[in-house]
């Protein structure tokens, strides 16, 4: 078995182990992960997070799995309960579907181990072509503003939006970042600004509700942020709070980015309508959670709505960065989403 | 001495009180202010808070000062540090040129209670006004949208923006109110919350960063908000976040609405970009801060950005609610906020 590492992710003989993002950036503990039932619970906890590392870490516990002589029905249910940890991001749902072909076609534990392997290295390769194809639109001097984590930490590789805002960096380009806390789960506060001290990429936190303020000064060059699921049309799904920045960003006509590996696209899904959101617990707004403390500050019994993705629709976006290219409206209303693989 | 009490200031021969609002839900603690020093220390750590509010407070602890045999200069010298407390809201400004004028005018310190207790019966017929003028706007069954705190507890009476909601339940219209949180200091979440369970109004809690999706899906009919200081061509401070409020309405074609007294009009402020922006400390967007407990979640030295209010231009205001009726752009282009008193 190959020894894989990632910033959130480690693979290898020894087992699968997760750094739980839950705690960070105030401390790194690593969850070793012994079964698919675990990786289910270290999902909808989000100790692992984001997009792509959620389906690479979940093929992951499926080989390891495999590796402990189960029957094709112990697998096929294993992937099953996987597939239903969290229900927006397609990217699960696709590795999860690279996994059965494997069992349907009567593989053994070793290739379920090789085509998660392949899910691993495929991911780190997608990033590596995202940040190439990204880096091209960002200016020496531009000031980015983020939402969410979408970096080494929310993938196997080098990031999404982050890994172009890391490339634009190493490519020698002076820029800085603006980091929405992105609330309720602050992942923005907790894990890109850990990420971004890391990278040596100079950034200023601000709270969600700052960015068009930003905006009207002319403080933001251009808005870049990841995405869960794309449909068809271009309407794509993410952390809540991206539809108000892309609002924001055509109000004030700043660039509005997507970034995301081809694997996002959810080709059975023509228009944003189609894809479901996920509600979260009411204790997420009503206070904060993490290694930090717990604190709640809302009166008790509070009612809260808590959706954790809304959905922007594609005429709002400028270009979608994607390891394949980067795709415009035009392209989009020419099917470009449309084709298979 | 007249005994006045509203739900966030008590003044009596017993002194002046204020209700400790960084302390709410969790506590109801009430801080005996002894001087006007002791008040520019409560306002700025926004124990008492709301820009009418602030303007009543700060006059009944000059007045209370003058109770003690102080000479016309200390008496000056007092009104200045406490003009210099927040420098966004006109209010206070106004407030203190009141009890200047009768310490001008020679008057004693039973005059300047009488000027002071008139700030704050004033302050609570301007909200009685305010509430009834905009409770016309509001039909049965809407759901309202509303951020920070703009009710009993940011002025003498029974709030601005959240006084016209109060007045349309009164008047027996079935409403409902989305509340945002109110990063980073959380006002929506502790306050308005806590006011509005005190009212049984219906509510829910969001993020800031929901405001948006909401509108998209229909759910809000209006968005109803405050400001700290209004220009003569009608744009106007407000707490960070109702900026990209404002857009989201505007882009969805929601109904935006500024309810605030006359007095929070500067007639000597013709556009938005000549009104003051605080900057606050960066902790208070590191983490979290109340009776609830301290939080810091993001890295140590973060660097922040962390602007207390943002200018919203007057094109995405729909109505301003004043206590002197509801006004239309056409309104202010014709001067409605130009003349003087």
């Amino acid at each position: 078995m190959k020894e894989l590492t990632s910033l959130g992710l480690k693979s290898s003989a020894m087992g699968l182990w997760i750094l739980d993002q839950t705690l960070l950036p105030q401390k790194e503990e690593w969850i070793h992960v012994r079964n698919p039932e675990s990786m289910v619970v270290v999902i909808q906890k989000l100790q692992v997070r984001g997009a792509p590392l959620i389906g690479v870490a979940a093929a992951l516990s499926l080989a390891h799995f495999a590796l402990s002589n189960r029957s094709v029905e112990e697998l096929r249910a294993a992937a099953e309960i996987l597939r239903q940890a969290r229900p927006t991001a397609v990217n699960l749902m696709n590795a999860l579907d690279r996994m059965l072909v494997v069992i349907a076609d009567g593989g053994d534990a070793e290739q379920m181990v090789a085509q998660a392997e392949a899910l691993f290295l495929e991911d780190v390769e997608l990033c590596r072509r995202i940040a190439k194809n990204g880096a091209a639109l960002v200016q020496d001097g531009d000031a980015i503003l983020t939402h969410c984590n979408t970096g080494g930490l929310a993938t196997a590789g080098d990031g999404t939006a982050l890994g172009v805002i890391k490339e634009a960096h190493r490519q020698g380009k002076k820029i800085s970042v603006w980091v929405d806390e992105t609330r309720p789960l602050l992942q923005g506060g907790r894990l890109t600004t850990w990420e971004l001290q890391r990278a040596n990429i100079p950034y200023t936190l601000i709270t969600d509700s700052m960015a068009a303020m930003l905006m009207a000064q002319g403080r933001v060059q251009s808005v870049m942020v990841g995405s869960d699921r794309i449909a068809v049309n271009g309407d794509f799904a993410n952390k809540i709070g991206t539809y108000s920045l892309a609002i924001s960003a055509h109000y004030h006509r700043v660039s509005f980015y997507v970034a995301a590996p081809d694997t996002t696209i959810d080709r059975s899904c023509m228009t944003g309508q189609e894809i479901p959101i996920e509600q979260r617990a009411p204790q997420e707004v009503r206070g904060a959670q993490g290694s930090f403390g717990t604190v709640e500050w809302a009166p008790v019994h509070t009612q809260v709505y808590n959706p954790s993705f809304d959905v922007t629709p594609a005429h709002l976006v400028s270009r979608w960065i994607l390891d394949s290219g980067v795709f415009d409206r035009a392209d989009i209303e020419a099917g470009a989403f449309g084709k298979g693989h």
